[in-house]
């Protein structure tokens, strides 16, 4: 009943290269019809080296209030900041494998993390506001997931490193998004 | 940078038939690992035939308490009941195509819904309490699709027909989750 592997939805992702950051024109994609093709979104790495992201639905671009999902690829070696955010957040790895980093937001400090390999065709969820990273440790393959985060738009607070007091990571709002896009959404609605 | 398509995904998830539904372990998936394999995850049709649904992330399942993402197969002429829930929910088509019937709840009863060609690699989202139904409209090929929604577990009100009125429409809760399982719960937690 479940056919052959399913090719095109990856083939079209994969039109997309890290070399398409769209940096003028991701503020701004209203108008998009109800069913939006995903290989026509916006793409951008927001300053991160190895980063593609995609908003697939999302707050300020769409009008979501209660959940955001981003399409996010991390080249080898590439991985986010350690961070934290009040709001839970699913992951389902599409592609590729790596390492999530985990600390709880317990204590004063997140301190050493607990390390989780993840993998194509896994699942995880990050509880709200515990502290955790993604790594893309295979030096081979890109590492694609779909993230799905509750009360959009995300605020995240940003740690240096696993020892770091909670009270001293840097509040970034929104993370996906940057401040010029975040004026001209502001703009639109006056 | 992003390289050749990526089957894996879906030829794990292809492992899995209609034929496999769990009937009596799919309540009691306690005690997986923080990082899951959405292979080894249960699978159930709800009573719904050509239906396949796995609950990738779940509120009664895993403890998520803002968002659930599901993964959900139909079969070529399989369709959702007509419905609404009062929570947001966004799809990203996988594989194969079907239609999308979207009609607002601002009236006393939905009336003829509009029409939406959905494709593999679309992304659309259902605004809360709209009503609405999908089918798999394509005769040669399995519609698979990630449902993402808010405020879990689900309380969806299903109508017999796009005339019927808001307030005649059943509720059925939670929509996939049937009593047994719920009772087990329950018992659970005592």
């Amino acid at each position: 009943m479940v056919g052959p592997c399913f090719v095109s939805f990856f083939f079209l992702v994969n039109l997309l290269s890290f070399s398409q950051t769209l940096d003028a024109s991701h503020c701004s994609i209203k108008g998009f019809p109800l069913v939006k093709n995903i290989s026509e979104l916006p793409q951008g790495n927001y300053g991160r080296g190895g980063l593609s992201h995609m908003t697939v639905a999302g707050s300020l671009l769409h009008g979501l209030k209660e959940v955001e999902v981003w399409l996010q690829t991390f080249a080898p070696g590439s991985h986010t900041p350690i961070h934290r955010h009040s709001c839970e957040e699913v992951f389902v790895v599409l592609k590729g494998s790596g390492t999530l980093y985990l600390a709880s937001s317990s204590y004063k400090y997140p301190g050493k993390p607990e390390e989780h390999f993840i993998f194509s065709n896994s699942t995880f969820h990050i509880p709200v506001n515990d502290v955790h990273q993604v790594w893309n440790t295979n030096e081979h393959e890109d590492l694609q997931m779909l993230a799905i985060i509750s009360r959009p738009p995300v605020k995240v607070f940003i740690y240096e490193d696993w020892f770091m007091p909670h009270t001293a990571a840097k509040l970034k709002f929104p993370y996906y998004w940057d401040e010029q896009c975040l004026q001209e959404t502001q703009k639109d609605e006056l």
